[in-house]
């Protein structure tokens, strides 16, 4: 799990310049130490699920009858995943594309299958973490590349083994959408918790401005940025998913696509929603501070300017003139000075309630 | 009856994460606890209206001759739903849309007829009310799912029962457009209300602007957001409708259904201007309140300004010096010292009006 | 003539709530009590003018080798309207659309002719009135529908009677263009009136910022709003004009009608530079208004930033320690104190010179 | 040379406004008061360059096998242009748009030829001047209009007098390629100097902002929108040049109108480069401006912060009480008192610097 | 390496203007002043690298088996550049478009091949430099030209002389492909670097906001206009690559320039990301600087507002009164005054504590 950087995207692209076209680097961060392999080999009657070697004869586990899904979780040990490319006739670029974890969410139809690869979000205590899932899609099967161990496909895998639904009847096409659908799903999860944090972000900017939720306003924003750049290129993917004549997709598989294609649209929109409503909390921010600024600035100016004419009556009564009658005159001090003293002050916050300004 | 909140669209999500596609569950609030149906039959001659039980044989209510128009209210019964759908041989993923309220206006072409899904706004007492409402039309029937008890529909019944206009002589689709039309109507009602309501908060900007009206200001782009995203995808909608080649609307229907898209066109664009006048709205309180701001900061420039010198003149003749003849003239206290006094203030204050600044 | 409200465009959509489509309500304001019929008949050789009454059969009005020009002035005898559209076979639908007042200028092909609704802008005063007109082009007619009586149609007229130009020997379609271009060229008057009051309002601006330009420029911004929601759909209903195929609109009208298209194109652009404009003045008054209070509390600051430390020096010597040595010493007052205020303020207003914040 | 009003495009409307359409009447400002005729006849082999009266048969000067360029300066004299008109068969409506000075550029396809106006700009000392420029394009002569003497075309014509390049021996459409091509190069002029001024004033803001510099931005601002308005169209017009299959354009000189319209591409990024950079100045202006203040408010706040308490102290040693022990203490006044009054000043100034205020 | 100029794209237009199209003038700035060629010859089995003189027969250096890669450092000597156009049959408006270095990234195709024209971008020590590079891309040649020495194809020349990968396989097409995506891949070294100047600048922004980063930002903001100048026409150039169906472009080689189109996008979108973010940080800085103004006003306010009134209760006591009891009580300066003071001062800070100002 780790935090949305700016530089994501772009990161590791220094490791690469200078290589030739279709060499294999990988280029994320290097987290994960080892490559972990998983299959699952299934039909309408049966289900083997299986963890395999690293030296595995790739290239024999495909069947006829029946449907594998190959998952790789990690993505360092660059030699297996050119292994698996070989075994399975994926082309360079496709498995160069996989290493890239900074790839932008995109599919790419090539005569073996589809290459589809998006982000899967996942939300953990107020953290979203981006992952980069990649999918190989033939016929008869599946590869998805990981880059760290974890995923959201564990309702995938449960409907697999208790063979409820249509999965285990369906072909790879259909596997290939659970799993899109699974992660799709789960953005929804992300956006429900943002969701929240805007709200009671919105309520402190209410109540009580300060610099702090500026700062969590700020990283909305961003965090913003990041999912757009995830989900709008997603749509476009899942748009030329549906629109594929390829014939890996079958026709009662493209229903369920349009079925994702419609949820990303929803995310976009909730996503749009959002965009719109944080971008007027900064003006929230910015009249909610000047209107408390303005309140200190009101007592300061009522303060100064009732005691600016009480001490200049003060100054005058402390000059040393000799001629100055007022001075002994005996009820002029505990009576005279302090009259006026209080007409001034009572007149102009009298003047201040007239004007609203208090 | 319930306030629009930032999380609708995306609320409900989180219980079917993991469940597999076509599961039917409800993912709306949960407020009606019962589902209740009502049947209107019809055709030019005769008009039947009835309100049918949860357990009956749904499939049995399709006449040739008559059009049949059931009304389910509340979406808490997942099997009622189900069952209607079998019934009415409607896809899995389209009763899945039924029941997701959070799903954003569509309409869906399928072999048994068209799927429209939008929201039914209401205006009561300055809240905004959403309600989901989804039809089925097919060939001589058209089913409507809503959330709640309670509709826009209650004139289109009305005519349905009267026999005015041309409701009972056309067809199911006919009768669609008409529930439509009902629904798009009272956007304007919506849209009526929420212009009274800007412009009385544009008078009140410029003439008190307080915290209040800002939050009345924030509230108001906050619902429009929430219009926008029910009246934009409604417009595509029906759009499509009326470019839609399905046999089920016929061709004396579509001049009607360009009719409502008018209707929506003029929505969208009256909603347009709403967001401009409310935009500008903000700047308005902001150049108010700086104009207020600016009005009381002036007093105490003046009222400062004129009593720092003063008390510097005060300050001056309450000096101790030995050697200051001014202090022993007769006539310096009550008149030289008065005439300085009011000499500068005067200055000071024409001053001021000659800079205009007063 | 009325100011334009921003709920103009749903004004009266509540009468009609409820309503089956097509039935005919004047959904407008209540203005004209009466309905004003007047009728021109002519072709190259003639032509016959005259003011007909309610009841006349207006199907008798269609000649085979006279173009007729039929103009309504006030909607309110629904009866005419409805007589009128039997008697030239209008549909429904079209003449509810005559008479609702809130309609976005459109086009409309039907097999009887042509529907074009626009707005027709007239600025008297500094007031900028607008009025729906409708027109019905058929073969060999023009029905014109008005709110009120007074357009901008005199020239035709004049045109029609004098025989001067074209106008007599063309048809139909040339009349229909005729009039449409009347109402465009008046656009570039309010547009000229808009934008010598924009070239005021910014002169004072410059010169003396106050509220009332600045209620001014959100009056300005206004008006463009309603002005883009007139012309923008205008645009797109003459270049639907252009584009129709209606046998109605001839090949060498067509060329006309494209001048009338370059012409709202103009009007189009002129529009959004004067928007740029506008926007720009909002900035204009804040910096202008910000410059002000600048030099206002710059003044603040160097009075009180001049009088304080003197006011400080009077009051060490208003102390009345015993043992102070500059009290006694004579020519400390007249000349060692004032020496030392007027060096103070001298030092204070070289430094602020020097600053350059005098 | 004249500045460009915010009135341009529609000016002179009025005096047409009743009209006739393709009554022909000048609405440009009225400058120039006659109507200067220049011809240039050429071949491979051979020019001939004359200055022609009003009065000539201009449909004597078409001649079979010489290209022929009319050149009117001056559009006063619509007897003329009317006569040009019909000699060289050009549509009346074509006509009236040459004489409207305000048009936006564009290109127009007739049967006898093209119609090319375009904006031709023009900057002397600080000042862009604009001219429109109407180009008629036909087989085997160019006739173009200016509003008045002077012209961007004398390169133009020093190739033709020395037959250098290929235009002496292509045929007319090669001609105007060179007429547009000297006018857009002529843009390039403009926008170096627009963007010496835009760096020239970016240096003024960071250093000393003014409100001479902010009406300067407001200026610049102002010429980008009319820029604008005169380039995209003008990208437009080329681009439907470029793409004309008229036969007046041939193969070969296609190749040379898209080379044109990559220089409006690149003047167009250029335009759009300088709209950011000056829409950012006025933010520039704003924080210069509001640091510039804020480093002003700091010296008051310190000065008055300082002081009060100074001012305090010396006050509570002006007082009268009888039992005052400081007062008679000996050294309390040249030591303690001036003490106090250095220690609570520097103590100040050391927290204003520790809290980096100063 | 010199600084980007907002200028940059029209330079030296000035000597164009008024000479014939096609006529071969280097307007770039004059920094080299030679022009250096060297030529790489190579087949799958051999390569041959060498330097060669100005004067050299350019058309003897295609060979019918072997890709020639001519590429050509510095413009300035135009005669040469000349002749390689002859030799390989350019055409001149290409050729004019080589030696204008502030040509937009664009793609042409011409009978003899593709001519494609991009910025070469540097990033050194926290400069950009860019660089104008042109190909010429043939059958069996690849003609570059760049303005200076230096470049980023090291890598290229180092496969090509090693052998690795396809690149001595494939034909000229696949070393267009190659030099192409040597200049992309050092975008995202261009983009990290920026990248990680708009992270420490945000940290900056939020812990101490001065001038200075005001500064870097608006940089930024420059740079970044001037990156997706060059950016977005250059993915517009290499779509038009990938979708060109000249037969320059081999199909194997169409798979690797769809790659390099993938990584434009990604620089896009990373490009437009980095906009968002530096776009919000004038927002930062805004708020930031008013924080700090804030909390300087409020520690002004507050030591103003509790002295001011404690200076009146001392000037008080400092008037001359006769009758003022409290002077002659004994206990009344030591302690009255002084608790008073004391109360005075605690209850403001108390009731500033409790409205949280401070």
């Amino acid at each position: 799990m780790k935090r949305i950087s700016i530089l994501n995207g772009i990161v590791g692209y220094k490791k690469k310049v200078g290589l030739a076209p279709g060499t294999l680097v990988h280029v994320g961060e290097e987290e994960a130490r080892t490559c972990e392999l998983s299959l699952i080999q299934y039909d309408a009657d049966d289900v083997h699920e299986s963890s395999i070697e690293a030296d595995t004869d790739f290239g024999a586990l495909r069947k006829e009858d029946k449907v594998c899904w190959l998952n790789v979780d990690g993505l360092d040990d660059v030699d297996v995943i050119d292994r698996i490319g070989e075994a399975f006739g994926v082309h360079d670029l496709i498995l160069e594309d996989v290493l890239n974890t900074g790839q932008r969410p995109k599919l790419e139809e090539a005569e073996e299958g589809l290459f589809i690869t998006v982000k899967m979000l996942q939300a953990n205590e107020g953290q979203i973490s981006s992952e980069q899932v990649s999918m190989i899609v033939g016929d008869g099967y599946v590869i998805s590349f990981q880059e760290r161990a974890g995923d959201v496909f564990e309702s995938v895998r449960e409907r697999l083994r208790s063979g409820r639904g249509r999965v285990r009847k369906a072909g790879a096409d259909y596997l290939a959408y659970c799993l899109l659908d699974a992660i799709v799903d789960n953005y929804f999860a992300v956006l429900e918790q943002l969701g929240e944090r805007i709200e009671a972000d919105q309520v402190q900017l209410m109540e009580e401005p300060d610099e702090e939720v500026l700062a969590e306003v700020h990283g909305l924003k961003r965090e913003m940025i990041f999912l757009r750049r995830a989900v709008w290129p997603l749509r476009e993917a899942i748009n030329a998913l549906s629109k594929s004549d390829s014939p890996v997709i079958r026709k009662e598989t493209r229903i369920y696509v349009n079925d994702v294609y419609d949820h990303t649209m929803q995310i976009i929109e909730t996503l749009e929603t959002f965009r719109d409503v944080v971008a007027g909390m900064f003006d929230m921010y910015l009249s909610s501070v000047s209107n408390r600024m303005n309140s200190v600035m009101k007592v300061l100016t009522i303060i100064a300017t009732i005691f600016i004419p009480l001490s200049f009556i003060a100054g005058v009564y402390g000059m040393n003139f000799n001629n100055m009658p007022e001075l002994t005159t005996g009820w002029m001090y505990p009576l005279g000075f302090w009259l006026m003293v209080f007409a001034v002050a009572v007149g102009m916050l009298g003047f201040f309630k007239y004007k609203k300004w208090l």
